[in-house]
């Protein structure tokens, strides 16, 4: 009897400490619980194109103006964005929802943005919102960013997102992959 | 003592099964560890009311300006706001902290934002603070936002906010209701 | 036996029990599983300084402008920056990486500022990235923040950033200390 109980208290005492080790450290398993690629289509507006663009300057440094981008690798200017999301790499594929936010260039010598925006999900598939946050330097070929947050279908969800240019066209037009790998689903 | 092993080692398994479970997917309990409710209040800077105001206008597009709202949904104007937080829908209420960052309209055919932002407490009941990110259809009664972050008595909290335009003055004052709901306490 | 199965069944319960708790509240262990300190330097454009700065304004206020900061505590005054990240206070030191983002001056009566950035790695001790977000009432000798996110080194990481001005020089340039403390680790 004595022996149980001891044995009892082991157990407990093993159950408490792997919690705590979970809940902050150890065991974590790095296989996603849930994955999606997207790609999402960005129209910047330059002027002349008020109509098909999905995006535009909103903000620039003293020396520049908000019509076109600035010199310096664009250092400085803040855009602000509502892209089609799509399934596939075609633009004009049906969207399933729309990625929403702002970039900002903030490197003087090589193109380089932070990224806050959510992708926002209507469609049979997916209802909800994913929200990211995180630095793009968008001369490497890939780039991992944060996903901070979820809502709906994707209630509190946490992850990496990784980002690759799949297609741009001068400064007008540019198309990411996006490679969301969840880690924490509820 | 054999049977006794053999059912130790089981239960060490099951233990650790589940813990990696726990971190990662299947046992989360969605009733919120914590939950309060919040107005918090937006007076936009207009060119006449510079004193009462609570936000400005700080960002705009190149067909725009800083002083009153952008055509076309407010596409573009970035607001920086830092606005009272009330315990009930009353703006001469005794503010509990205050409600800090910013929205930036992101659609040009319909009232969408991009939000980031604390509430930052001070007060007997609240010390510390939450960091919110989202994107605010806000012509949907509702709208859910992810609780990012936090600080002191909100150390490391994680959740969801339900916002709710519980009341609004042209564009010039708005009231928002925030329903927090945390899922994750330390 | 029956007392066995008895006191298997109440094991399991007290797994299944103390799991949920783990995962969105109770056992959570308030110890850092990774600490690390860093300074960074800002130095803000003024006119005169183009080639040392690191930031500038890009947003301001309809009564401001984008070269000198605004009155009122710098109310409404929008930041870009690529600031180096150091080991020691010396801005001379070798950078171990960048801190890349965003800060908004967001109160009239007193100095605050709402913060999203990141630090970029790329150094033999570390390489990946930290995403970071929240209120800084930069007068208050240390301010928490919280981080949203990681990748690379910093996979999924989560946590608190206690930041500290450890010198600043005008409105030109200023140090901030950062004490890292993370609480998830993957």
């Amino acid at each position: 009897m004595v022996t149980r109980v001891i044995v009892s208290f082991l157990f407990l005492f093993l159950i408490f400490r792997s919690n705590v080790d979970a809940a902050n450290k150890h065991i974590r398993n790095r296989h996603p619980c849930k994955r999606l690629v997207f790609f999402f289509h960005d129209i910047l507006y330059n002027g002349n194109n008020a109509k098909n663009a999905t995006s535009a300057i909103i903000g620039a440094p003293a020396w520049a103006n908000r019509t076109i981008m600035a010199g310096q690798s664009h250092f400085g200017d803040l855009v602000v964005f509502d892209d089609p999301i799509t399934m596939d790499n075609n633009l004009h594929s049906k969207p399933v929802g729309r990625a929403q936010g702002f970039y900002i260039y903030d490197k003087k010598d090589v193109f380089t943005a932070w990224l806050g925006f959510s992708f926002v999900f209507n469609s049979t598939q997916h209802r909800g919102s994913l929200n990211f946050a995180g630095a793009d330097p968008l001369m490497n070929k890939t780039r991992d960013i944060s996903v901070i947050g979820g809502t709906g279908d994707f209630f509190m969800a946490r992850g990496v997102a990784t980002l690759m240019t799949d297609s741009f066209e001068g400064e007008v037009y540019f198309r990411l992959r996006t490679d969301i790998k969840l880690y924490e689903c509820w």
